[in-house]
């Protein structure tokens, strides 16, 4: 019941790509990550994943559409539907999805896959 | 799979202490309010709420201590933990919880309890 200022935690994160947990509530975790350069194409089998913007601008890249997102604004990606995020500039991103929910979903990828659970 | 604007969203809301859903992911909703004043003393019995600050300053205040909110800054309030929201200017507030949660809580309020549902 203390509170989270983001810019704070924020500052704390060295690595592109890896969201680190900030809160859990209702069985669901924010997370905070920075963006940089193109993401891989994946889904949740499961999960409906939140991006809301904090800092700078980023894409959500649907097969269908793109959706620009900067600060104060946020795309819901329903589950099942293949996204990936693309920010040319580094980015920081708000995120919220079910508590386990892996940032590459069905995609098991060499650099990119995060542990789901590291707090911050 | 459009993006949600929140600062179009508020420029809506013409009610304080009345929330807006504004998404839905995983059981939840995204829910979007004006505070000004003091809200009636509440929990909620199953649901876990996150509060965070758009615009303006407010306080989170429970039975033990006082959290001040402002824009980039959140408090999660865990289930059964009774707590209120005073602002001493209107704020705008991002909400995090349960579909269904209902603003009051455990009290039904003449004048502040909301419909859980309305969306903007």
């Amino acid at each position: 019941m203390r509170k989270v200022v983001l810019a704070d935690k924020f500052a704390e994160i060295r690595e592109h790509w890896r969201p680190c947990v900030v809160g859990t509530l209702n069985g669901q975790h924010v997370k905070l990550a920075k963006f940089r350069g193109d993401f891989v194409w994946h889904h949740h089998a499961d999960e409906d994943e939140l991006f809301l913007g904090v800092r700078g601008h980023f894409r959500v890249e649907f097969r269908t559409h793109v959706e620009e997102i900067g600060p104060g604004e946020f795309v819901i990606v329903p589950r099942g539907v293949e996204h990936r995020t693309v920010a040319e500039e580094e980015v920081e991103v708000l995120l919220f999805e079910p508590v386990g929910t892996r940032n590459t979903g069905n995609v098991q990828h060499a650099v990119l896959t995060a542990p789901p659970y590291e707090q911050l």
